[in-house]
């Protein structure tokens, strides 16, 4: 193996019993497969490469995103965007800048290219630490700095000012590029930056259908960028990377932009009763803080996130645990009757294994 | 963008209209999709991702193929794969090696991975020229030897010892890798190499389910490979490359052998069909060398490739031609309708455009 990747190791996932209650990976917890028309799916020449499906696919998430057209690119998830934006950008010995606590698979992606790491710690509050972002740009000049807005896996929205000011200080000092990933921006509102896009000449944004749109099980994620962007990821883009029956399935859901609005009404409506509980359930555990969330998900720090993880495990619910330095679960929402489940076994954890309750 | 990217272009796939007869893409001429149960595709959990699936896909294709399921991987066509494995084994400057003309995007990866291309031109008659090989191995180690085998374009099937003297050589200098993709080896019978994979220290053998399997449209590679590659490979392999819709179609289909059995023996005809129809053509062009072939297409040089090409297109058949210095058509097979199409225009061609006809 090479000497760069030592220390890689694999994003290991464990398939699951069918009767586990999944708020483990952020995902949508129902899906809208049942207004899809399968009769047209049964026509699909499977036979055939992918090329007019990815067209429609594009087609139908420009009407539904706003992003122009031609400024699009599909991936196989958002995860196949990062790469392909790592390899587009990355010489071996170029500084990737990445945030503390993000999501992974930024830091992964810029290793395999060659990339040398520099992690910046947000503050204790999980707000940007600005003034320190801003020098150490100046300082690196980095090629790439990756960032997901809202953050995961801490759910906070960043102030729109600070990702103007990394923009513009990106720009700057050595012509960065910031990749916003809005993966989970949907249940935040409107990106002040989307409408902009073409506006920036350093900026690429990052979106999927494998959270409020609920199709993580389709991979399909979306890359918008400027002209000069596209065209340069777009070179290193395999030419069949999105398959057809993906993007069938997800240009049909696209094209009903009111089903889609409804569908994210339900979830958020699911999110405030997921924090509600948690709300109640930290009150009653002392030193547990749970962070404010513009996501569908909740980070909560307690000294027995471990055996909390466990102990829900044992019941059947698998949430995801955050060791060292976090030491914090994320828990995303659920339906009513798994809330339920959630709030009951959470109730028999304070009571038996958490003696320190105020 | 990248120094190391100049010059690489994006492989463009342009939609063409319904109508247009396609035989320019090596993909099987009709699928087995009516043999899937489409009532188990909608019962998908489309908003979560990818586990279950994969894993199943996996078995299934160990079953069909025989290749132990713990040294599989499957990836988002072989496509993938092959990106995989240039991420996993080459640092910027490494050397990698691949035979002329062979499969573009074996260049096209290494190079985004800043490794150097050595070229070895096939012989005249696209069979290998193994001193040159050897020699070239010993002298500039190459880390990674890509080929296809039957080889894409050329058709041709390699000599077994070839493959297994280059095997040793890249072993004994320089611990080089043999990527032996055989998305053709259906066409050809069967591999010598395959029951032997975990023999070889430094074997890799890549498969597809988009040829002989006829489901390009789906994007379902496998890598087969010992223990330890397979290991180091994974920890760069994305944790959901593999989408759960293509996964369960190609795992229902897979479980089929003798439908995919039946279903490679009509390809065959077929084949043997395009075949007669394209010596009958060649031996009225003057000039034209028809080659032997163990895939589902032909390479014909002729001189007048792009005029063929461009006619043919005008007739809503679509053929692929190479350029210099090939200078050469390739044609897959297709129906016995298409083969129809395509033997009247072949015969107007002749008569109106190829007036040196023996």
């Amino acid at each position: 193996m090479r000497k760069t990747l030592s220390g890689i190791s694999p994003y290991k996932v464990k398939p699951e019993p069918g009767d586990i209650i999944r708020l483990d990976n952020n995902e949508a917890y129902t899906s809208l497969l049942s207004y899809v028309d399968f009769s047209e799916l049964e026509k699909t020449l499977i036979n055939r490469y992918p090329a007019e499906s990815t067209e429609a696919l594009i087609e139908a998430y420009s009407k539904f995103s706003g992003f122009p057209q031609n400024n699009l690119l599909a991936g196989n998830g958002s995860d196949e965007c990062i790469t392909l934006i790592c390899q587009y950008a990355l010489d071996p010995g170029d500084v990737v800048m990445v945030l503390e606590p993000d999501f992974s698979m930024y830091e992964k992606n810029a290793r395999i290219m060659g990339a040398n790491i520099e992690k910046i710690a947000l503050h204790d509050d999980f707000s940007m630490p600005i003034e320190t972002v801003l020098k150490k740009i100046e300082q690196k000049k980095p090629k790439l700095f990756l960032l997901s807005n809202p953050n995961n896996p801490t759910g906070r929205l960043y102030e729109q000012q600070d990702i103007e000011q990394i923009i513009a200080a990106l720009e700057a000092h050595g012509e960065g590029i910031l990749v916003l990933d809005e993966a989970y921006i949907d249940f935040a509102g409107e990106s002040p930056f989307a409408p902009k896009l073409l506006d920036y000449h350093n900026l690429i944004i990052l979106r999927t259908a494998s959270k409020a749109l609920g199709m993580a099980a389709l991979r399909l994620g979306f890359l918008a960028a400027n002209d000069h962007l596209i065209d340069g990821i777009g070179a290193v883009k395999p030419p069949y990377n999105v398959n057809t029956v993906s993007a069938q399935i997800g240009t049909q859901l696209l094209k009903k932009p009111e089903l889609l609005d409804q569908f994210l009404l339900i979830q958020l409506a699911q999110i405030a009763e997921l924090e509600e509980l948690l709300n109640e359930f930290a009150d009653g555990v002392e030193g547990s803080i749970l962070y404010p969330s513009s996501t569908n998900f909740f980070l909560m720090k307690l000294n027995e996130a471990k055996s909390l993880t466990d102990f829900l495990y044992e019941k059947k619910i698998k949430i995801r645990y955050f060791g060292c330095p976090l030491e914090a679960v994320r828990i995303s929402a659920g339906t009513k009757e798994e809330h339920e489940k959630l709030r009951a076994a959470l109730k028999e954890w304070s009571e038996t294994y958490a003696p320190s309750i105020r």
